[in-house]
């Protein structure tokens, strides 16, 4: 077996066997195979698509190139949720909380932010203190202790998904269903959960730009799901706005909080129920999805899960004060508005234009080495169907730095468009698992 | 303009702009832009194709990256001919000195062998002393002086393509008209004759098997020279069995000296002489490429291409006695012959497979540093649609190793069919320029 007649068939447009995809995938990881032939192969991957074998070839090798977690000590079903990535995307600090309350255990390893999009642990760290390098043991432990834990991706886990993903992000093969599709299961699948909740976003600040590309996305998942024996539910959502109303670490962590303690922006708490249904019924905590959504709101109220968030910052290193009173947590030095310039009616609000606003005020990074500063941010004052007076605040900046304020409003002035017709709201939820059959 | 996002583009199946192409050519030619951009980029040529005007930006910017030959000292029209590569394919040693003999002034830059196709530096190497490393001075006078004159390609002649060619070979990213067109094209510009005469074979011992990719592949080069004001007039003929009797460097030389003499085989004569009426005839020393045949066809009869051929070796530091007694030349120390297992017609004879026997036999190289044995080959006894008796030779084979003559002899085994209906001779002229319009 070698590389090249593996490119070369691939290219031709035959299917591959598992052997000569876990052959190449090893030999890459390894060093043996040279990322100039792994890149063609990528291409070749792209653009002539992939069989649901090969798919599943793909995502075994992966997952299969480092250690697998295992969460056997931890009793009952672990349910686990991934989410493709957007803007103001803090859904993981309200649903954790929200499904270990009702007692389903959640073992979560999360990412950071890149590029335009936010990432959980860096969020987690708004909290002074907050610890997302849990060894193994003591993320076990800490799941079988209080039912939950947050914690980083050890780089022990794919390392052939990183690499690969870095020549992806490297070299023009990123879009192609079934490298975005293989990439996200095989870390799942190394992550140990028994059941996956995946949250697909779609529109122009998801990287599945139209419904139709997010629901093959989607199918490919349930499909690998089946494959490897696991129960997969997906959820297309809205991402043509932002999430929620706040934008940058500090605001969405607060946000989130807020969700909590009973409040929280509609579309923000319309998504976390759903999900949060969706899994504790898939964790066996509720007869269906909406049940278990009923069981999810419930632990709003009687405080359980906010009790739940305060359980995981003393267990992972920070205080529950922060949760209690989130006016602990450091914001930035400044504030101003930005106005509407005409009256009318929000068409829409570009997500990618206000995440590269977020970026661009310090909150985010090209690559994974760059710092970023937690406490700035926006507030969103207006979404999608509001009606606005010209000159009335549609958001809020939060900045520490002038001249990064500007050229965060620079992109802003772009990202909103105002008109004269009613749009309506954007609803949040495009499909739920029951679409899927 | 980055290389990320010229991938991209191309993948989406977008057209480029030639200041894109060159931009990229320029890039991984100084070492700007890395091995694996290109390759996904070329994989993507590869399967998305490329528009006419792509082809010609990527033929120019490749002919740009080096120094073009100037051929304007020499007088008359300059008719350049290439072939795309086959077994037994001696043809230039024979139409050089009988195109030039003809008056028409060749100055003829040539390679080497590669895997199992031959070379003609390496074959003319046969000739003691004979230089293939002429500088351009020595290479201009010497046509000036005498018509003619055959020499190595420098590498300061389009190094991008020598640098994307190699990047092809080991990304699998060979197979594809317009990068063989591009590459071909690019050096035939460089080179700098005002006319070009193209032999693209076809078949299963030929780089396009089928006549449909030739086709493609002569239409290509024809449109391309359209776009750069070259003439260009394209043969397809066949390379399902090698070309003539001789396989192996100094059995091609002998069987080249032969032609010139007035011997040698049909289907090897039929070729030369139809690629020389059409040079003579481009080079404006016959009124139609049936003149130039005639006039071709002269040369031999009065000696004056043999003549051309012994001023050639006089010039480039051999000597005519070579040609004049070719048992001179060094050939190998062993023969045997290959036995027909059972009687009937010669259905076929594959060309690939007697060109790997004879780089079996050292004859050949895998990579361009590897040193080659020119005194060993074969001699072909019988051709297809030949009728043969069971234990009758169907080939000679020359060798210096008896192992290397067993590896040679497995290959051989499979390299005929023998079967009791008359296939008839193969014809091997199966398009003529004037079958391009």
């Amino acid at each position: 077996m070698n590389a090249l007649d593996i490119i070369n068939e691939k290219r031709r447009g035959r299917e591959l066997s598992a052997e000569e995809i876990s052959f190449l995938v090893n030999g890459y990881t390894d060093g043996n195979i040279p990322d100039y032939q792994v890149s063609a192969f990528l291409m070749a991957v792209c653009l002539n698509g992939m069989s649901d074998a090969e798919t599943a070839a793909l995502t075994f090798a992966m997952r299969d190139s480092g250690k697998i977690m295992d969460l056997s000590q931890i009793s009952g079903i672990k349910v686990d949720k991934h989410s493709t990535g957007g803007v103001g995307d803090k859904t993981t600090i309200s649903l954790i909380p929200i499904v270990s309350a009702a007692g389903v255990p959640c073992a979560k390893l999360s990412g950071r932010g890149l590029g335009f999009t936010g990432g959980t642990l860096d969020k987690l760290e708004c909290f002074p203190g907050f610890r997302t390098d849990l060894s193994d043991d003591e993320f076990v432990r800490q799941v079988k202790t209080i039912g939950a834990a947050i914690s980083g991706q050890t780089d022990d886990l794919t390392p052939a998904d990183r690499k690969l993903y870095a020549l992806r992000d490297a070299s023009g093969t990123v879009e192609s269903i079934p490298l975005i599709a293989s990439s996200i299961m095989s870390k799942k699948l190394a992550s140990g959960a028994d059941t996956i909740v995946l949250d697909v976003k779609t529109g122009a600040g998801a990287f599945m730009k139209t419904e139709e590309d997010s629901v093959r996305l989607a199918k490919a998942m349930i499909e690998l799901g089946k494959i490897a024996g696991h129960r997969v539910s997906c959820f297309i959502t809205d991402m043509n706005e932002p999430l929620g109303n706040a934008v940058g670490n500090v605001y969405e962590v607060m946000e989130a909080v807020e969700l909590l303690k009973g409040n929280g922006p509609a579309d923000y708490r319309e998504l976390v129920l759903s999900l949060a249904g969706e899994m504790i019924f898939e964790g066996g905590k509720a007869d269906s999805a909406a049940q278990g959504r009923t069981r999810a709101e419930k632990t709003i109220e009687d405080g359980s899960a906010l009790e739940q968030l305060c359980r995981i910052l003393d267990a992972q290193g920070s205080n529950r004060k922060y949760v209690l009173d989130t006016g602990l947590l450091e914001t930035a030095a400044e504030e101003e508005t930005f106005s509407a310039p005409h009256s009318g009616y929000i068409q829409g609000i570009q997500a990618e234009l206000v995440g590269r606003a977020e970026a661009a005020l310090g909150g985010g990074r090209e690559t994974k080495e760059d710092p970023i500063d937690l406490s700035v941010g926006l507030t969103l004052l207006k979404k999608t169907g509001d009606y606005v007076q010209e000159g009335e605040p549609l958001l809020a900046v939060h900045f520490n730095s002038r001249e990064k304020a500007d050229a965060a409003r620079e992109l802003l002035a772009k990202a909103y468009t105002i008109g004269a017709a009613d749009p309506g709201k954007k609803q949040v939820i495009k499909k739920r698992p029951e679409d899927f059959g």
